[in-house]
């Protein structure tokens, strides 16, 4: 059953008309017709099963009929990391939603390919991969920062957050027990960019108080691949997969 | 520095000769001319300095120089995953290389999308993220098998190794403590198909003895996904980021 993301509130017997543009998706590309069932999520009120009352592919409207899932608390993790070309930066976008990341903010750094986002492609990202992996709270997708603002602004911004810092110079002896004496604080992943941290950045990372230095293996890792095994680390060790 | 996965032997002093298309993309396509050097690896001997004697692009030549990294001992963990559609089953061997997978067995089950495999190009893939993730052995990459045969060949295959088994039906407490319960097991991962496993299949999986089914959180990952994630922490827990 297809899965949309929505604004309207969402409660039993209600009304939703969906704008044009997810008009046009269910009515001419899945070709739903009255009677068919969507479930449609808002990141307030659960998911819910609605059934189409107008299949106009101007403007689909659904009557809301039962709630499949109750709404969970958005996920306070926080990922951030150097935004990569276009084509890989959807990726990122979309797994670190996958692996529940609660906000996601793109750093700019010294090495960083890219200086201007599209925001709006970025949440678009977002909102697809929540759609698709059953996530009840589209993550934040935060403006892009440079990593000097980022740190200087933390402890105002961020409260007592710890930030886990992959880090391929780390030579520690168990990023597992690393990870696990965060446990019950909140906490937020940094990965570099491709070409990793300017030696200098790494230096003002590493002697921040918040900061978790942390080492993946022993292999080169791919940023995005990074992501997804930091963010996996986190959630088995001290997040939602407990 | 370019990095090569080659079969010759190397060692202090030898030369080495290229391919024809190893040649064409050293000579022409990032225009190496005589004196320029090459990382050269071949699972064996360690990774090596090297330095073009000969730029033709139809006989690239090279002398090994120095030794960068000693060679390190293959990858006994085993990787098997539904092979996907090709440009995502490409992805997954990357994945699995970066994630130090040593065997990678595609495996067919009920819900597989595909059933023919190009071998050659997953070989090809293995070799091209092992040469762009520093890996020194390449994972061997075996002939896709049934599920079915698979399992019934378990012990004589594979001897006491134990599997793991990423199963979104699984409510265990803690993926963390029911692999640590493996360290010093040789083990592989399993991850089933978009669309997950049969019921059958599924059942059949749980009742063996060597399969330890865990659960990688409470979101719908897509199958490359969860082959980083469950890699991520096989690898943290019980492998080599320790």
């Amino acid at each position: 059953m297809p899965r949309l993301y929505v604004e309207p509130d969402l409660a039993l017997g209600g009304a939703v008309a969906l704008q044009k543009e997810q008009s046009l998706y269910l009515a001419a590309v899945l070709r739903k017709v009255v009677g068919d069932e969507v479930v449609l999520f808002n990141g307030r009120d659960g998911a819910w099963r609605t059934r189409l009352t107008s299949d106009s592919k101007k403007s689909v409207t659904l009557e809301v009929v039962e709630q499949v899932a109750a709404q969970t608390p958005p996920s306070e993790l926080w990922y951030g990391f150097a935004p990569l070309k276009t084509e890989r930066l959807d990726y990122v976008i979309q797994k670190a939603t996958e692996m529940g990341a609660g906000i996601i903010q793109p750093v700019l750094t010294r090495y960083t390919q890219v200086s201007r986002l599209k925001h709006d492609r970025l949440v678009a990202n977002a909102i697809e991969a929540s759609e698709q992996c059953e996530v009840l709270t589209v993550p934040v997708v935060a403006p892009e920062t440079t990593l000097e603002k980022l740190l200087s602004t933390w402890g105002a911004e961020q409260g007592d957050r710890q930030l886990i810092l992959a880090d391929e110079s780390e030579a520690s002896a168990s990023p597992v027990e690393q990870v696990a004496a965060l446990r019950g604080q909140k906490v937020g992943l940094l990965i570099g960019p491709e070409g990793g941290f300017s030696e200098e950045e790494r230096q003002v990372l590493r002697a921040q108080a918040f900061v978790t230095p942390v080492s993946l293996g022993p292999r080169i890792l791919r940023a995005d691949t990074a992501a997804v095994a930091g963010l996996a680390l986190i959630q088995a060790i001290i997040g939602d997969w407990r």
